[in-house]
């Protein structure tokens, strides 16, 4: 039961962040696109959103870890 | 059960924000290409509903946190 | 059971709030890229607007830790 | 049983409201943006929509109030 | 049983009329923005559709009201 | 059971005229923005949309009472 | 058994009318206000149509009738 | 069990074809308004599809009835 | 068992085809009203169609008779 | 058991290609008002479309029966 | 469950590639409209995407046979 | 057990294949009517694209074969 | 059971890259129609991306090997 | 079940990167066609991106194999 959880756990903790960055790169190469000249401030707007969603990945591993450690 | 709760309990708590950020990330970017003046109004607003957003899913790892606790 | 119940109770009291905080933060910066100058407006609906959506998780909040304290 | 009634009740309870109050003020804050002398007529209809959707949630939230006084 | 059904009647109740809901006062405010001195003749048909819709809910509040009254 | 029956009766019978009156109160307020002249033969046509609309949830609140009375 | 059939047969044969109803109407006040002079004969297409809905949920609630009578 | 086939059977059977009618009713309507003098022809082309989507819950009704002479 | 079979036979075999011919019934309506001297064309292209789904429900109609006369 | 398999069966099987036939037809009483000399091209298209999906659903059928005859 | 199996796994198999299919032909039937001197390129393209997906389907076909054939 | 895993593997195994091909596939056709003279260019792109997603049901009809394997 | 996780394993992770490579697929086809000279450039963009994908999937067929392997 | 757990793992957290990866992939290839001089800038973005995702998977399929050390 442990192993299902953990296993669910990362695995649906994956969904959420991955449609969010793909939708989050996707807008932020349109938008270098549009405005070349923007690129380095885009950039860092991109490289923010992402670290924050992969911040929540990183939270459900945390928790499939701590399960783990309490199958053994 | 407890444990499925937990993992359950993060996993779930991240698919919403992440899709939230996603989303509002993706708009600040396009945003600051066409207004690219207007970029640091946008950071802002940016960053302020990203720490709403992350509060969100910290509540359901606070909650995770707890139930774990009480397994062991 | 009743740890099932808060770890659900918070997750996907986290879903809709997210999605519809997202939604508002992204057309408010939107919005303040096509009309600066109404920024503060802006700015003020869009705190109204977070408040009201965070409450909603609030509500979930208490009913979880009200849960989790009936387990112990 | 009655616990996991309490959970799901207030947990659904608050994600179409909250779905509802963000597509709203999305919509408020697009139209502030393009008509900002009418800011004052829209801020007042947004208040009256989201404090009916709050209220949706509130409904809930008594039931799971008073579905809590009934384990005890 | 009769617990979960006045819990899930009430939250699930909740979930069209708070859609239905914000999705028309989203068209209200952007109809307000367009035509401004139409904002009468809007202000009173989004009323009274708010509250055909709040019926709704309130139909689904009458029953689980009903359904608690059974558990005691 | 019966119990359970009468609350998603009344619970699922409130979604679908509720999306469908936000659908058409929203077109509505539209089209009155769109061509106030036209206010009253729109307002004559949402009235009557709407009333076949909640009719259809009066059923459903019927047979949810029928239910409700056999439970007794 | 059967109360869970009845409950369930009208409440989920009021869904896609409500849709369709919602949808039709919409549309018909959207074009009553493009082509007001036309406003005779889209009344009479729009009541044909929502006649034709409405008997869909008519043959549920028939049937969910007759299941009530069963339990008795 | 067969009460419950008889009552999915027909609520099921509604979906469809409700969606299909609105569907087909909106883009009818929306015609009219966009040709006027073609709207006996769009007409009958309107009845001719509403026919043969109400014929798919006459099949539906049928078996219901059917099912329900078998219970008694 | 066999009962349940061929309620949700018919029932789910009606949804595709319906949703489909709606689809289509539509497209062939808006079709008459943008090009009207090619309305002979379009309604024998319309009947085809509607044919070819009206077939596919028919299978599953069949095939909940033969259910049907195996319950007796 | 079989029963309820060949129920499915030819159920789910009518679903998709309904779908897609619908989609096909529509596209191509649109492509037919577009451009009423390409009609001849576009109907050998549509038939030889329609013939493929049906094909999907006579594969379906065909498991049906053979499933049909095992209950016997 | 064998029997099960073969009537989910064909029913299954025909949803993708139906959708599929008609996706593909509806974009063919708009291109041949568009630009009819392309009618030969595009319906080779048409056929072999049509044949790719077909494939797929007998794939399904194929393993359901093979189950029917264990069932004996 | 094994002969359900089977079935549902190959089945689903068929569902994002077929749609991504259908996608592509349609996107192929027309982008071959926009731009003729590009026909080459795009046709290998389409076969290379239609191969890559073809092995992914490969791999599923492999899996399905193992299993096959294992019941006898 | 083994054969049952092997089985869902593939064909799960077949749909999440079959979607993504179509998309891009699709948007690649549609590039290169638009931009006849970037060819070269769009193409191993094509490739880089279908690769990331196709590995995906590898990892899923490696783990159902894995999993088969235990049943023997 | 740990295979169960191990299966689902690596195959749902297989979906969202790839969907993730195809509509930023999407998107890149795009932005080249409309801006190829921006080609290099648009290149390190998306590489950038597509690790971020592709580093989501890895961490389900580093759960996946510890679960798969815990069957043997």
């Amino acid at each position: 039961m442990i192993a299902l959880a953990a296993g669910l756990c990362i695995a649906i903790a994956t969904i959420g962040p991955a449609l969010g960055q793909g939708n989050a790169a996707a807008k932020a190469m349109e938008s270098i696109a549009r405005q070349p000249e923007a690129a380095g401030e885009i950039r860092t707007a991109l490289i923010l959103s992402l670290a924050f969603m992969e911040a929540l990945t990183i939270y459900g591993l945390l928790i499939a870890f701590l399960l783990l450690g309490k199958i053994g």
